[in-house]
């Protein structure tokens, strides 16, 4: 329970990291608490106390073993709105700490059979990030609702996910997760600094095709270079690597193998 | 209390409205329920029942009389998320509704004394808010983290307030209240469709402008247009009209008798 008047409920004030707990470890705690320091920065908000973090993730695996993948989300919000004066916080209180855990969903049809996605114009241009830094388009915040927008309009469209775009031509990100494409035999996603949340599955990943010896790059990817690829996955934390299939209506080469490679080297992540 | 699973809290997905209550009566109550009908359709939530959101209303004064001016918010979310299937909405629950009066801070010395303002870059141009709907700039969401933010970013500055432009040019609208100009002897306000949210309180005080004979106008304003204003007030409905007397470190010229004309028309407002 949390109070009404909690900024997280009254103004979406806090931050959030979602992981995924495997064989009862969680997988990329580090890139999580990475982020999760970066989102509090964001906001003017308490440093996060990593140490204390780390082993309430590790206790509250402890102490809901389950023989299936997990999800494990933990949230700040910045604490109680004064009531004299809204849009300031009581003094009285701290920030208010959640953290949960539950059986994930089964996402093997998605990653076998894939899915389809649309464009949705953001309506900003790739150097917003950089230019308007209160717009926290870094930041993992609980303001979603705009995310939750965007996946109905997708819905809407007949689609199961929506790939932002800049005015400019160039992409960003699904709704809650990254854009990763093979083009031209190098692995491509857009580089955090064009305004989206820096993907901690997306850095798992290529760290190990790295690690491989794939090629790998950060940075632009236009619109119809996203056409072209030889294969896009939407990727994050619980659901991991899912192979879209359409695109704006076009089909697109999907490669069963690479998914199954992308997707035994996030399980088999560590921090 | 709410549950921490509520949505409003996990996702900042909801609606809100905050109105004034002056000498027992709720300012502007159908101007303010007609917006949060519009937040709800936008957001795809049931439409609210606007005959309960009266009489609540009307009971939550009728028991909490002050002799003083007061706010009153109300807000509905969601309802809960579903553990199993994070992102989708349990069905075992309907929405969450809350609502809270407080008496209201002083707004006297704004009022009186004026406050600053710089503009800030909203990232996004002026046609936006019509090519993508999903962006949910007309309505007044509980994901407010960015507005915080905007506030923060105004206060790095030296200035009270921030007043957002479109990246061709445009005037928006300030963190939570809408700009009103006196040009050339027409008073002027952004038209809601640039992707601002629609001022209950502008609206009032043009009914009262129009009412007196004065010229009022909606439509883009530039940057240069209010930066040469004869007056520019931000409007909202607690603080109500609150001169700006320096705008990015220039003076602007400041009038306290319109002010107070301002203030008087929005202190008289009924339904």
């Amino acid at each position: 329970m949390v109070l009404s008047t909690d900024r997280g409920f009254q103004r979406g004030d806090g931050i959030f990291e979602t992981l995924s707990v495997v064989g009862g470890k969680p997988q990329a705690l580090d890139l999580h608490l990475n982020r999760f320091e970066t989102s509090a920065a964001a906001l003017a908000m308490p440093k996060p106390d990593r140490e204390s973090w780390h082993s309430m993730v590790l206790r509250a695996i402890d102490e809901n073993p389950s023989d299936q993948a997990q999800y494990l989300k933990f949230m700040v919000s910045r604490g109680q709105e004064s009531v004299d004066r809204p849009a300031t916080v009581d003094a009285n209180f701290g920030p208010t700490a959640i953290l949960y855990i539950a059986d994930a969903a089964s996402y093997e049809t998605a990653r076998a059979s894939g899915i389809s996605a649309v464009f949705l114009d953001s309506g900003r241009d790739s150097g917003a990030a950089a230019r308007a830094p209160w717009l926290l388009l870094g930041a993992k915040t609980l303001s979603y609702a705009v995310n939750m927008a965007i996946a109905r309009a997708a819905g809407a469209r007949g689609a199961d996910e929506a790939i932002l775009t800049t005015t400019d031509g160039y992409v960003l990100e699904a709704s809650s997760s990254t854009v990763v494409a093979l083009i031209d035999g190098v692995y491509c996603t857009p580089d955090a600094s064009i305004g989206i949340l820096p993907g901690t599955s997306q850095v798992s990943l290529f760290e190990g095709l790295d690690a491989r010896g794939e090629k790998t790059r950060r940075g632009l990817i236009t619109q119809d270079e996203l056409r072209a690829a030889d294969g896009v996955w939407l990727v994050s934390s619980v659901r991991m690597a899912v192979p879209v299939h359409t695109l704006d209506g076009s089909a697109l080469p999907v490669n069963p193998e690479l998914t199954v490679m992308l997707n035994d080297m996030l399980l088999a992540r560590e921090n």
